[in-house]
């Protein structure tokens, strides 16, 4: 439970940007990662596949299987030149490339000349429990899509099993459709984050019946601040798959869309989680909030009831524990001051009409309905 | 009362999926119910219902009678084979028939070249009172209607007793009517669950008027948990069922459009009654919370009337209490340090003062306005 | 005001029907009132009147004027026979006679081939004071208008009088203008109830300012519930208007369309007036809430003063109320234990140590704020 | 500041209608005043002003100069019989006239055949520093222009004053262009309006900053009813000089529509005026609410850390206050029954008891932190 | 931290207008700044740099250097006569002179027949952290681009060293790319702003979690109001760049859209993290609140259990304080009236009933779960 009261951090990696450069400046912050390339060339019935961090060896590969279909990935943002090479080699827009290192980008689709463009956000919690949120994106040309992601992570390990298993159309339906896989993984892990915080709701919502603290408060916050994270990928991301969809680019073959109809639905269905577990957060806050008022009512019944029962006792029993007296010349007391003290059954008197006070009151209240719930 | 304050759980069985998969992969949950076929065959004259589990049973009536509409009735989704030997038979696309078992679909309305495919919600309150939120898919194709549910529950029996009387245009208006008939019987059932509601909202209502107590907030968030379970099926079950109305697709006839387009008032009737439901549900709450505070106010204020009222009052007890004395050397007291004390009517003067300054308090705060129900 | 308090019941009769049952059918809640037909013959020059209740009636009456409007006032829909007859008769189809007597329709307007179909809500506050929220449908076809409504008031008098007066162009305008102008006609009496709602409004803010109590909450939250259910009818009556001046239908001519652009003017207006009391409703409601917070303020402060000026002083009287006490062997008293009884005026010092400890306590106070008003 | 604390009145005068009478029907309020009108008639080199209260005045004047330009200014809509012969005489639709004396117009601007009408709402604070909001309208035909306001009050002066320096285009660009100006002085007046409210959201900051008190609350709602008040006639204005805009009446010339695209950015800016002083006022309830609480919580930690303090303490005084004795034959008291009653230093030890107790507990809400402010 | 909880004013300069002034006509405020005048002519080779304060050094320098393009950056409006040659000299209509010098415009994209219009919203925090929100507005026409500025602030700084580089097509593509780099810079510079406010934000988190206080409250609504003043900046901007993108006129040439896109997704990212501080923001607030109010139960409890344990052993104190009594003749007293007190070991059980209240009590309390943190 500990990992679970963490803070969330919305904020990623700064912006690391001058005011009023030239667009199109590709500027890395400083603490990116050292890119590591794998490029996976295949066709239907051949898979090859390469390791670098060059350009050369990009440039190689593609040369060797220029027939294939090439998945070039990579992980790692920490080299400009890199970048720019590729850039440059495949013919893409300054503009595009400052978008792939500026990993603060909104889920998009955009379509040039001859390729398309798009982001996406990657949301897991890491190992620390941490939810960590950050930049996918691909572009697809020709017979090659590149794909840049932040961080060193495998996260795409199911595609390259399946690009090995070699079953289904993965490596005939072209980049398209490995643009489409990718952004589906993406996707896919949205239900694996979702899945765990349903999890924790029902911790929270079972510790808010059986054991309610503060802590409550706490975690649902929190929830709720994972839950707006994922929901802002999770709007645009529909906006970038609608926009493939009604893509003309030939890039996105009929098939692919077919697949991307299918992706759509469980963008929408992600969102429709994010909503409902947003408001049964939000019920857990309105019952935890409505728990404690309850408890401070009880609280306050309690010491009410007994404090107004015994104020006035308490000043009965003040009244005879005054000193007033009458003495006679001999410093004898004479009982006509307070003649109740001197009574025979004073103290028995005092003591009835004290209960008597007491036990009214008590009635009072009753009538009223104090004793009740409410 | 004790069902009713059971916990609503918003999640029905949990995806079962691997993370980047094929597209189209049928996982069925370990928890699925084997599947029960029934099929009717019928047209003007003749009705034949024919029970059985497998692919067998459905491709000997269908050829038996082939001129016939049939309705292809599955209860339970436990085998994958079985669903994909029918995807195969009638030539169903593998994303679809991946949609019918991932039971999490939201409502919607897809049509391919020469079939529909359609899902909704199915929402009623079980005997043990819960709220059950499950899945329906239907597929039509040629002179066929396949419907899927997940659980045993005879849910369409109206429509079968309807085919059995043969009446109106049920017989012989094709398949589509036949899903019209059964998104309506769906739609008939959303009303069933709002009366249902509706009468929980009413008993709510009137506790909260009549002994308000706190389960009141618990009642009034189940209710609104509910009702928003509710709403949530049926915004989308609109968008569907206008995507039908508006359908170019032969197989939804232009008689059945007319139908449609009377679910779709229904529709929005249902989400007119959740609306307003809601309104009432948080008006309870707004109600409930405003007299729990009035209540807190007037416990607060006698507390602090009568406190107010004698804490002064116990201070001068408190005094005349006090020991001051001076003694002559005969060690009798000499009435000089607290001469009140020795006045002949001390006491009573004390006691009119407390009575004096009580009554003043009192005067005082009635001035105030402290008596006026606020 | 004893009416006023009275609970808004949103829900007016309730459904009744069979799940899945064929559509289209008749079903006639049991409370249903008997029909009373009234129907309006006239031209230009001549206006009959004939009464009756069955089918006789209206056909006998129909041929014999057969080149007048014909204005067919149905009052009670319990005699499902009739109006089956009636759809037969005028060849309307099953569903529009269905919504006829399903009394739960949002406002719409529905066009067919020969005929046109429309639904408003009829509000008013009856004689008890307890809001009433029936249905009023109409159906034009050729020279006539049949209007339903559920009950047997006779909402549609002024009608009747300009009628008699024949002034304008009711009696030439043709059947569709009638429709308009009962539409009209329940507009205009949603500014009646408007207007006696804004009354109440007056009534509680008035009481809010001069003798707050707590009735105001439950005043306000009945207001509101009201005000919503006059916008949840207007919303869609706009729209029904609406689709009415965009009709294409030859039923509502262009003159019509003239005053439709009119009534919806009005429809904007009231649903205007409805949001503006909704604000003052919600304004009386937070104004209401803060006067009560602020009365528990003054009255906790003054609680709050009191006490922490008196707790100190009580406290010093129960010191020297304390019966510490060395004596002599004589048993007398050897003031050496709690010095300060013995004084010669230790109880005037005691009275001034207390008076100094209550002044600088207020002091205290008052520098701190406290007397402020907050 | 006493006139600013005024309830502001949401309802002018009341609607006067009946139910279901004739559209176009001209009910003239019974408060309403007796018309007042100025003609003026000009071309680039001639400007006329001719004064009168009937119809007659306006036919010789029209008549007159009958290739001037011509701006009835009518104040006060007190006569039926006036405003009929009008329509008549300019061929006015009866359901226009309706529109002008039925003072409750949203604006709009509806285009007829061969003239245009436009209603706006004018609003300022009167000398009572009463929110008055009455309406203005205008017909355009021809060369003439008639605007019809409800109160005396001389509104329009600065037009008058235009006309009669002639400067710009004002006496050359026909009807239309007077109907803009007289839209723009109405929108300038929106500007005043709301800088005066700015002023007093100001005047409430200050007060919210310097000494706060009950009042903030009071006159943030009023200040927001005023906003609400405002926005409810500048969003349909909005949209009304939009409607103008694409009109392709030839009485709204090119040179007009540029002028009125001006008019609605002014628009836009008064309704971006009104959400920052909305959104400024609700910042103000809020930090006002939230300064009353911590009020409430540093009240509530005094009282409980005296209170917790002190009631310990009482306590023991009141032990040894109590009057236990063992005496001896003598009478003499024997001091073994409360023993410390009769040691030597026995107060000073209870005394250093007592002592002990309160700097112990001063010590434990130090350390819970109850001292820090929250 | 002191300069952060200043006030955020949300007004600025005063609107100065006369209601009702002829439309163009230009005031100037009081306390507008003189203008002072760089004009930056420049083509692919050259690029010359002329500074003045008047309309003749603009007029020399556009003539000396008819084929360049030109950049007349203003700062300071406050020269009617100036702004009035200009528009003159350029050909501009007076509506968008008055734009110009009433310096509360939102964010537009006008076109005119042959030049174009925009302003946008510049913000920064100034030395003393104020947010100062000023307007720029450019006119670009044939080769010459205007800009106008409020302040003397050299804000465009880096588009001046971007010209003197010269690098990439600044000095090539024409004055629409000029206007576009400066709506670039200004976006910049929201993205400093907004990481301003990011830190201010994580500031105001810390101290929530370290050492709460009441600023919190305060901290987090002027930082909510600077949110909303850069959110009102942001959505009109996004409008205005997406007229610009859609805009015909061939001085927003195809180039400069493609970098128009790009600022419009840095305009949707700048209103997505306004979006994501405000609800932190608002998250800020509640988990405050929660806590302010958790804090207020713990010391309610403790006030509650200690009062309530205290009570009835106080009273118990007071009843054995009390002074009945018998005497006999001799004035000695006989131990009947209150025989406890006589008792051989009363104080002891005294003190033990004490005792045994006290805990009995307590663990009641401890039964009830009053010791659980809620």
């Amino acid at each position: 439970m500990s990992s679970f009261t963490k803070r969330v951090h919305i904020k990623n990696r700064k912006h690391k940007f001058e005011v009023g450069e030239r667009p199109g400046t590709i500027n890395i912050p400083d603490d990116a990662l050292p890119p590591q390339i794998v490029i996976y060339s295949f066709n239907e019935t051949d898979l090859q596949t390469r390791e670098g961090s060059d350009m050369k060896t990009i440039t190689q590969q593609l040369k060797k299987c220029n027939e294939h279909t090439h998945w070039i990935k990579i992980n790692g943002l920490g080299d400009a030149k890199l970048i720019e090479d590729i850039g440059t080699f495949m013919g893409i827009n300054q503009l595009v490339l400052e978008d792939v290192v500026n990993t603060h980008q909104r889920p998009k689709f955009d379509e040039y000349d001859n390729y398309v463009f798009g982001t996406s956000r990657i949301i897991f919690f890491n190992d620390d429990n941490e939810l960590v949120n950050c930049q996918f994106s691909g572009i697809v040309k020709d017979n090659i899509i590149i794909s840049f992601e932040e961080s060193h992570k495998d996260y795409f390990e199911p595609i390259k099993i399946r690009l090995q298993a070699g079953k289904g159309i993965i490596r005939t339906a072209g980049p398209g459709y490995i643009f489409y896989a990718l952004t589906d993984t993406i996707l896919d892990n949205y239900f694996v984050v979702l899945s765990q915080i349903g999890d924790r709701i029902d911790q929270t919502e079972d510790k808010l019946y059986e054991s309610p603290d503060k802590s409550i408060m706490f975690e649902a916050q929190q929830l709720k601040r994972t839950l707006i994270v994922i929901r802002r990928s999770c709007w645009p991301e529909r906006d970038k798959i609608n926009d493939m969809i009604r893509s003309e680019s030939e890039l996105i073959t009929k098939d692919v869309k077919l697949y991307l109809r299918d992706a759509y639905d469980h963008c929408i269905q992600a969102m429709d989680m994010v909503e409902s577990y947003k408001e049964v957060t939000s019920s857990i806050i309105d019952l935890y909030l409505s728990m404690v008022s309850n408890r401070m009512n009880e609280i306050m019944k309690v010491l009410t009831i007994i404090s107004v029962v015994f104020i006035p006792l308490t000043f009965i029993a003040g009244i005879y524990g005054m000193n007033f007296s009458h003495t006679d010349e001999h410093g004898h007391v004479i009982p006509d001051n307070m003649p109740e003290l001197y009574w025979h059954h004073g103290y028995v008197y005092a003591i009835i009409l004290m209960l008597g006070i007491g036990v009214g009151l008590l009635f009072i209240f009753w009538k009223k309905g104090w004793f009740n719930k409410l």
